[in-house]
């Protein structure tokens, strides 16, 4: 029998549970691929009495933060929030203990403060859970990738959102009735801000964009724009296109600048990420030497992210039974300060939306405004209405500045005819 | 600046000299990221002189392979075969010498012995480009996916078929004349067998399940079958019942015992490896707790393999300068000794493709067979024809052993009015 490295667990929620029960249920495999014993000894919680429908030990469970700490080598962090997380994490560090956590928000925000401390205290802190659950993205992006410079990252990193934006379109419905419904069957959180406003999208992209390009972006990095915009009509409309709405993270380096952005996107229906629907995720990263590749799998759910949080425990233990603690750190700066790109300049496709009084000139006076600012469109489309009455009139433009698009916009949304705000989505033909 | 890692190409190849590309042009990143100075001092080929269109130092090319190993840390083997590549690595190893190879038939038919030299002389042996490419799928099987019992695995792993599935497809076109622009085209080999029948996919299915169950498989573990006998009214009759034929490698673990084989099969037009078109290559995995998840890239190509090629070579120097050689060694084999399932005994839904003499009773004759030896009937379609004329019925079965849809199928090929050989593929509902 290997070497045993001793693991504890706060926080005995849905993730803690079944990183639980991953390490008890699949401890023999994990030795048997591994030579080494990675062992649960504790798991702390507040409420360490409520049925979490995973059998453990009793013995296992603590109230007491600090005696866990004390007793793991490893110490894995799943309660969550940017404050008692983060000052559990630094505790554990500074006792020269190893940290796993899937914890985004807090690595979003406070990621630099905490590689400092595993620097200086020369401990381990991995975090593949925190981007896409289950999916070994991380490893991936630093090490199965580790030759390339990577030209361009695509994200759908958000189940509720995904799930949403599918039914919606399979089903013809509305934003609100389906998240609704997404909320009762407990796809959606009470309050679904964090997921439909893209801010949990907002902190994958950032930890990502960080390990790419070796800059740790803060959030203020993202530019965010959530799904609540969409309509019944703009999906019909994007399927007509060949096209199919997704939150969409887009990470591109361009001319050696960042362009971070997360935001409801038309992408084509027929590629690999129109293809990936309901509650799954899915991560394209293109590099330099490989081309196109793609990760997908389950973006969340307890099983799910306890697989990803279980190979980060069994990363660091046998960087623990090998002697190679920091083989593959937190995080490591390039030598380049990578600026970001001002997303105004950013060159996009866009499909507009306007609702319009039908009557002559509409089109002319439109396009006049596009034109004058030297906007070309790709096609327009305006179903048969009757004089006076409102009707959609949907644009789609060929490659154009964000800043001469809203500029363009701000001209139009002017016009008497225009009613209601306009609709505008990027496109991307991945 | 880290510690030196020297590495030595043995293979002027295309993917040789692909690795010597990425290797040259991307050495500081790969420095960056890893504080490890990974550096190319030599490259042995028995040709020195062609070019291939990577510019190298000339005092890095030798044509003495001994000289290669005694100056190398990591040595390269690209120049694929099982005999001499095996001798090459064999010596390498034997001086202490970590190894780096994409050579899957090597690897599918001596891996034992190379493992065991690996383990003998305490040195890394790593081979990532070995299967699907560029995508680090051995890398998230064996360390992102470490904690899964792996319960299915399915993989589009040959681009060669790939591609000519897809040109078949989209051009109603029939093997033979895509197979020949193929080859025109560079993307098919003037001997194409080792593609076309599937023997390449095989090496690779073989890789994989060795690796997911701690057994090492030798080729004769995998059933193969090829997609020559695929025609353009399979093609078609595929894509009416929502199907698209791709050369698929199944692994599945049924109840302890592992079925491994290699097939032109069925699967959803609108799945995710059902998406996956042209050269492109995916493996989707199954885990007891991660659930599905793909990887999805270029499975072959001079800078594609390149990329796996220096991700393991990066790995490999990571363990020299970390001290922790053989962290994640060739192979660990399980405690159990895994068995194959037999192959007749497999479940599968059939596909069925006869040519009969339209007559009366023809449907009566053929269905009673099947009712004779249990196998149920799915859908059944029969295109109108005239009394006499050969036409085609085509049967689609709900799961049936594979030993009693043989023994159908030889009984219903003696009936008078069934002309030329039954088409029969397999359906997986992925």
């Amino acid at each position: 029998m290997g070497k045993t490295v001793k693991v504890g667990i706060i926080g005995f929620g849905t993730v803690g549970a079944g990183a639980a029960n991953n390490l008890l249920k699949n401890h023999d495999v994990i030795l048997e691929r591994t030579n080494v014993d990675v062992k649960l000894v504790r798991i702390a919680d507040k409420d360490i009495t409520s049925d979490r429908g995973v059998k453990v030990p009793a013995e296992l469970l603590t109230t007491s933060v600090d005696e866990l700490i004390a007793e793991s080598d490893i110490v894995v962090e799943l309660i969550g929030g940017t404050t008692i997380a983060g000052d559990f994490i630094l505790k554990a560090l500074n006792a020269g203990k190893a940290v796993v956590t899937a914890n985004k928000a807090l690595l979003a925000t406070r990621g630099a403060e905490l590689f400092a401390a595993a620097e200086a205290n020369n401990c381990d802190l991995y975090y593949e859970a925190s981007v896409a659950g289950g999916i070994p993205v991380i490893k991936a992006l630093r090490e199965g990738l580790v030759s390339n410079n990577i030209e361009r990252m695509y994200g759908i990193m958000n189940g509720t959102c995904n799930y949403i934006l599918t039914r919606m379109e399979a089903e013809g419905a509305a934003f609100e009735p389906v998240l609704k419904d997404a909320q009762a069957l407990g796809y959606a959180e009470a309050n679904p801000s964090l997921d439909v406003d893209g801010f949990d999208t907002a902190h994958k992209a950032a930890i990502l964009a960080g390990l790419a390009y070796g800059k740790w972006f803060g959030l203020d990095a993202v530019s965010v724009e959530g799904i609540r915009n969409i309509t019944q009509l703009d999906m019909t409309m994007a399927g007509k296109l060949g096209y199919r709405f997704k939150l969409l993270a887009v990470i591109k380096n361009i001319d050696g600048a960042v362009r971070i952005s997360v935001a409801p996107t038309l992408i084509p229906a027929n590629s690999m990420l129109g293809a990936i629907s309901g509650v799954f995720n899915g991560v394209m990263i293109e590099g330099d030497t490989v081309g196109q590749t793609l990760f997908y799998g389950r973006g969340a759910g307890r099983d799910a992210t306890a697989s990803a949080v279980v190979a980060d425990v069994v990363d660091v233990a046998l960087n623990i039974a090998n002697g190679s603690v920091r083989r593959v750190p937190a995080f490591r700066s390039g030598s380049k300060d990578v600026g970001l790109v001002n997303i105004d300049e950013v060159m996009s496709r866009f499909y507009l939306r306007l609702t319009v009084k039908e009557q002559p000139g509409v089109v002319a006076k439109v396009t006049d405004i596009l034109a004058k600012n030297q906007i070309s469109i790709s096609s327009l489309m305006q179903p048969e209405g009757n004089a006076d009455e409102l009707v959609p009139l949907l644009i789609v433009t060929y490659a154009t500045p964000e800043n001469a698009m809203q500029k363009a916009m701000d001209e139009i949304s002017k016009l008497d005819f225009v009613a209601e705000k306009i609709n505008m989505f990027r496109i991307e033909d991945i």
